[in-house]
């Protein structure tokens, strides 16, 4: 079925076609992973869009863009999502290299609302027609970006449609007082017939989605100031129309189609349901947001051990937890279960999140801020203000390297580097479950900034470590060899199966162990699962400038779309065969320069 | 006059008080440059506030930090006031080393709110008292991480007082929607006399700060839901009270003594007019934001040239200009006259100003986002979505490199170095206004991700630049000589005047011109107004490593707070004369192992 199709197809047939799209939905996660419960959320959604609206003409940006699914499946890329999240496949996200129906390739929360408010703006400069559409969840509500576009909406309006997307959920719990105000527009919503006068709670309608409501909505706006609440939006110049019935597709068809007509902005209020369809996603849809791929169950979790650290640790200490959004993609649900007090779900705002951690170190509590690499890169700004107030705030980065199946625009791989360049900045990097839990340990009476910065997960348990101390490195292998190498987390896992090397697990990426670097004589190999552009290896190298030979494995310098974390591995080089090659080849080299 | 004295002051001695701080402050800055309109209108809340308040038991965060003159001469720093932004004075920004009433470092926008709800929840977390206030003007009120603060503080509420300081103004112009909310608070407020029921516009009342309105507002929140539009601030928890006059001492400490006393988060919506007291400053408020010492005046202004060749380029060209809240300090405000419908002041909001860019530019519009480099460090998650998908935006990063007086938060001494650790992104910085411009016109066909760096001022005309080639330098001087200086940008300056050495204009930093280095036998020495860490010349070493000797100078891995941009350079060995001691001991050593 393509998008051009649809717009063919009566009410039956579509309503047919979301069946088979939520099937085909279900399938495809269960054999790939990937979004499940906010995909089955958005399949009417998706196919109302594309039945109102002329892609790639019109133009749809799907905020974050987990919830493509359905989108691709009405786009051409059946085939393309058969592989989906994997090499060969399709993007769990949008991406303009598959379709002319993507704009761009996207993947962090709450960027949607501006993109389209610079196409919408290019559009009118250019004296272009065409309907421009955001797709924004409730979550990605509280984003602070969305209301910095919001702001700019409302100085200078224009046509666009902003649909939100409402599942009253987060990524995993509703978050905030802007989800509180969704739930009371929600529930608490009254329409006035404007012909009784007499004013109806939606709970005594059918539904709110209903033909009569929709009918009374759009009357020439009469009702606009009978609506409880709508004045949010209205500040931003916008006007409000719904709440409607997310998997009614009559509904929503024909509320997109005013919207169309339009000629300034407009938010289309949809309720949806998160997992809509499954059972089981629909009971736990948290649980269903994003889920893994069978044969990734084997490795063990750092998330987890980072979950077990900080309730271990809270028992006695003044500590907080601090996430935003992510308390089951990082293990917090028991930290918070036990200590709520102490546990703070900020929602999708990285930003606030670091100086609100910042404010907890400066009047005594130490604050644990767990993070996914690649959504710190949100908060560079205010993690450097930390580091100028010398703050001890602790940054927990999980997803650090590479990450698999979520492709580029979740690589963990820019972490060393961006760290690494701020002033007062301290960075660990453990290569297990173990030895976390020991930085996590030392972290609780360091008096700095420091960032503890792991993958996912592990796959060896090096079964002990040497006790922490600041900038000072372990000893893996110390043989009788002139190679040496330095590795960094989860590539002391490489580093295990090497001969003829002594191996160092560099705990600290900065600052630097320089008075081992001193002794080193001979070539130094440097192993990381990040970009080597700023990142430990150059700055090894720069420090034995002169002194040592050094030779360093990383990440290339492009953005990186694999979708296997072991594949990622083996096209940066990152290999234990590729790494032995070198150092064999040091060996001999030197071998030869003694014979001569 | 110290803090405590104040609270024995009648009202007429505290109005007697704020005049000398007025005359003090025009005193200072006159001599030493600063943000003279913004502390002239805060004199009178600064005043109040200490008389209301017992800090630092109580604690006051000044968003962003540049209106605390009066509040650092109240707290015992009227000596360090005297070298105000020089070395060994008082710093223009808040600052925990010159005294325990400043909790935090800032200088960046929108971060009060959630340094302020930290301080609040861990003192609510050990059982402590004490007020916390948070003074946000409405230009902070546009950046994102406020509203991220507003909704996780809507989401669990605690005893916390944020002063809406409401000038009208955000740095040079009001922008926005709230900013339009702002102002129908303001002129259309009504207010209801809960005895009579009747109505009363703002306008019909002696002023919103009478003695009158004041007590209407406070009776138990009777009013509350009389004030028309304060449902803004309710929607996240906020009890509203005002506007009151930011001037009216006796209505503003009333005010403060109820906000005190309240167990929730509470909004005191205050009225002030920046530059108050000096005619000049209130009638162009906007010319004396931040006025500079005299000295300054006769360096040559890149902001200038960059300001001029857009506007050269506008006519037949597709392109938009976009700043947020910064027309005047990067000089566009003749592109904004002339070209008002492609000009985007986005307030202070450079996450969206960098997503607006990108929507621009992927519908067919060429858009120029002109921003300061540390302010672009706010938009760094965005700058990398930008790049991966490789899009034509041109950044204009003004301010780079050392900044003087704003000192440490104000640094532009690290876009170098996280902007090359992003793959895709092409970084260039002019030696002058004649090559900035000609980058410019490069820039415009240039049909990828491309950063100009420069610092706000030079003081050489190079005379003539050679034709801008992508990754292609410039050779400045050959000599017969086995040193070879590479400088970037402003440290062309400095090479000019070097003696027995070549210089290149290492104009792009990114990539690197291999072909030239390639070329390049003996020492190489580079020259750059960054850190090392991660920057120009640690990638020149990299890309050289064991084929030429490298020096690197550059700015040291710390926090500068060094306030004169000369002191920095020298500070960080970057002088004519350093680089030449260096040369001639290369030259010297060279000469040594040749006789050898």
């Amino acid at each position: 079925m393509l998008k051009d199709e649809i717009k063919q197809l009566n009410i039956g047939e579509l309503k047919e076609l979301c069946g088979k799209l939520r099937a085909r939905i279900v399938e495809l996660t269960t054999k790939n992973g990937g979004h499940l419960s906010s995909n089955l959320g958005a399949v009417e959604l998706t196919v109302a869009l594309h039945y109102v609206f002329d892609l790639p003409r019109d133009k749809v940006i799907w905020d974050v863009g987990h919830q493509t699914y359905a989108h691709k499946l009405l786009t051409g890329r059946d085939d393309l999502m058969e592989n989906l999240r994997c090499d060969g496949g399709a993007s769990g996200f949008p991406s303009p290299r598959e379709s002319d129906c993507d704009e761009f390739i996207t993947g962090h929360s709450g960027t949607s609302l501006s993109l389209c408010l610079g196409l919408a703006r290019a559009r009118d400069l250019k004296g272009e027609d065409g309907s421009i559409v955001a797709v924004v969840g409730d979550g990605a509500f509280t984003s602070g970006e969305i209301y910095e576009a919001l702001n700019d909406l409302g100085d200078r309006p224009t046509k666009l449609i902003i649909v939100l997307n409402d599942n009253n959920m987060s990524i995993s719990r509703p978050v905030g007082a802007m989800s509180k105000y969704f739930n009371r527009l929600r529930v608490n919503k009254k329409f006035v017939d404007f012909k009784s006068g007499v004013k109806k709670s939606v709970s005594e309608l059918p539904f709110v989605g209903t033909p009569l409501v929709k009918t009374l909505t759009f009357t020439k706006n009469k009702l606009k100031d009978g609506v409880v609440g709508n004045k949010f939006f209205e500040r931003f110049g916008l006007k409000y129309y719904g709440p409607y019935d997310g998997h009614d597709l009559s509904v929503m068809t024909d509320a997109l189609e005013q919207a169309k007509k339009s000629n300034g902005p407009v938010i289309i209020h949809l309720l949806t349901k998160k997992g809509k369809g499954l059972t089981e996603a629909e009971n736990a849809p948290n649980l269903y947001h994003g889920i893994s791929p069978c044969d990734e169950s084997k490795s063990l979790s750092m998330s987890k051990a980072a979950g077990d650290a900080l309730v271990a640790l809270a028992d006695g200490h003044e500590i907080a937890v601090i996430t935003a959004a992510m308390a089951d993609g990082l293990h917090l649900t028991e930290f918070a279960k036990r200590y709520p007090e102490r546990f703070f779900d900020v929602a999708i705002a990285e930003q606030h999140a670091v100086s609100l951690a910042a404010g907890l170190s400066k009047n005594g509590v130490k604050p644990y801020f767990a993070v996914y690499s690649t959504f710190l890169q949100r908060a560079f700004d205010q993690v450097a203000d930390v580091a100028i107030n010398n703050l001890p705030v602790t940054f927990l980065i999980d997803r650090a390297g590479a990450v698999g199946a979520d492709g580029v625009t979740h690589q963990g791989i820019f972490d060393l580097s961006y760290l690494s360049l701020i002033p007062n900045m301290t960075i660990a990097s453990p290569k297990d479950g173990r030895e976390l839990n020991a930085l996590i340990e030392f972290s609780l009476h360091f008096d700095a900034p420091l960032a503890i910065r792991y993958a996912k997960s592990y796959s060896h348990d090096f079964g002990s470590c040497a006790e922490v101390e600041l900038g000072k490195w372990e000893w893996l292998i110390k043989a009788d060899t002139p190679v040496t190498v330095l590795a960094v987390g989860k590539t002391n896992e490489l580093a295990l199966g090497l001969k003829r090397a002594s191996v160092i697990n560099a705990r600290f990426i900065r600052p630097l162990d320089r008075k081992l670097l001193d002794e080193l004589n001979g070539v130094v190999i440097t192993v990381e699962d990040n970009v080597l552009h700023g990142g430990f290896g150059e700055a090894v190298k720069n420090y034995l400038y002169g002194k040592n030979k050094v030779i360093n494995f990383g990440h290339k310098d492009e953005f990186c779309d694999i979708r296997d974390i072991k594949k990622t591995f083996v096209n940066s080089g990152l290999t234990t065969e590729n790494i032995q090659k070198t150092i064999d080849a040091e060996l001999f080299s030197l071998e030869k320069s003694r014979k001569v």
